[in-house]
């Protein structure tokens, strides 16, 4: 099979299985479950889903076990979005083309909808066919990944941050000893930012990536590499969203675009500058690449999404 | 051991495990973690945690074991109180005495602060010393009730019904063969205010009591009595809500007092009357005691927590 096929062939069975989970829109509470579906139906990269199915075929999982946790990285993914979009957080009308959850909806709504979005994530996780044992490290990790190490807390520093960025915002680095460490302000600032990008985004890659290799009995030594691998796909992703964001309009990106400069958050073209940035990218290009070497044509999926990290236009 | 002694016991080990659970506030990044430990510790009547250890106790659960749901189901309640405070849906500034979350902190902190404690619980729940059969039943159990069939779905429809009590949001009971069947007003609107504190307080104070027996692996026989009772114990517990807004003043009740009148939500009281809602009361009593009525000197902490719910004055 193409791996083309294979991807689409996923996506299908992760629509169907996210159309399963969540709870009808004619069910009591109508409003609340059309919100949720208005959420996550019908749009979005998927990103986070294909990379369970793609680990987990790499450590040759069997792939009906892998859409519960497909499914529950998408709902966590999905809740973090409408949270995000609330007008206390980033106040976004639009998404993915549609208009947001408060949008089409209205706050209180959209906030049950990604609390229930976040409980039906670990509902999901908990029915599966997979044994215990398998099932309860797929709660712990999802867990860890969306909470205050993870997303949360990522989310929460760049509430902190925007607006706020510099030298001043970087606490003074200190030896064992008490030292103060002199570091140039660009690097203290890109410390910051890639450790505010690893919790915000990176965790919940890291995990999809883990899930997989979970549902597919990896050994540590494996489960270490595709980690090395989805650290480095987190922080592509993440500089890639940055160059386009500058590069692209509305229309194309689907959200609004040049959002990040009006709202002064911090980004990698701004800091580092659009060459280094792109330079950044090849360079975790060859990372990802090389963390892989040794699966062979298992990694064809992986290397499949590397590519699209680095490259993508949307 | 008395029974205050033994339920003094308790909340000292759960506040102990609440405190260790819950991340550091100097740790990063501070300002969550602040405001999830301002949402969940040093208050509360901890009735959840409190059904956990009773149910436990009264099924030979292991007590160190009780420790983790007893701290989960607290850490969802508190992040269910920080977001049902939010200005967008029940708009309060005062909780258990203090300012709530997004008063004391921001609107965005509050968010997080609630999805942060959620995620935590489920975190709790996967990392116990109890068999990985029961974790999952643990994680499967709150992750239902929490959400849109439980808590989360309460919630909706009581924003969803607020101001607009009366026949007309009842939807028409129809028999099988879809046969209109007529039915008074009041016990239409009887019938919709019961499902709704069903989901809305209900599922948690049930999810509560079932976790306790879980991990004291209980048969399914009394599984379903103490579902029953607590069933019961949570409509006995709204039912009193209702009637201590109408009867205390806001100093003693430590929140915003007559709010229900005050924002049009239907109560027990307004609905069939304070002689009606007290008779009610003991009828629910009478119900709890005969649920626990095989289980000798082990339901003694089950039937304080009844008499609490019945009779408490805040």
């Amino acid at each position: 099979m193409l791996a083309e096929q294979r991807t689409a062939k996923w996506l299908a069975r992760l629509e169907v299985a996210l159309d399963r989970a969540l709870p009808s829109a004619d069910q009591v509470p109508q409003r609340l479950h059309q919100a949720m579906r208005h959420a996550v139906l019908g749009g979005g990269k998927r990103l986070r889903a294909q990379l369970v199915y793609a680990a987990g075929w790499a450590c040759g999982a069997n792939r009906s076990e892998l859409d519960a946790p497909a499914v529950a990285v998408e709902l966590v993914h999905g809740y973090s979005l409408v949270h995000d979009d609330l007008p206390a957080m980033d106040d976004d009308k639009l998404r993915r083309g549609k208009p947001t959850v408060h949008i089409a909806f209205d706050e209180a709504t959209a906030i049950l909808a990604g609390d229930a979005l976040q409980a039906l994530a670990f509902a999901v996780l908990a029915k599966t066919d997979a044994p215990a044992k398998t099932r309860i490290e797929l709660v712990a990790t999802l867990a860890e990944a969306a909470g205050t190490r993870g997303m949360c807390g990522g989310q929460q520093l760049d509430m902190d941050a925007t607006g706020k960025w510099g030298p001043r915002s970087i606490p003074p680095l200190k030896t064992h000893k008490g030292q103060r460490i002199d570091i140039n302000p660009v690097l203290a600032s890109e410390i910051a930012l890639e450790r505010l990008h690893a919790m915000k985004t990176g965790a919940l890659i890291r995990a999809s990536v883990r899930m997989g290799a979970l549902v597919g009995e990896a050994g540590d030594e494996l489960l270490d590499l595709l980690d090395d691998f989805a650290h480095d796909l987190g922080l592509a992703f993440q500089i890639r969203d940055d160059i386009l964001d500058v590069e692209t309009d509305s229309s194309e990106l689907g959200k609004s675009a040049g959002k990040d400069a009006a709202q002064d958050k911090l980004t990698y073209p701004a800091l580092i500058g659009m060459a280094e940035s792109k330079r950044r990218l090849q360079e975790l290009r060859e990372g990802m690449h090389y963390a892989l070497r040794g699966l062979g044509k298992r990694a064809v999926p992986l290397r499949a999404l590397a590519e699209f990290a680095i490259a993508r236009g949307h």
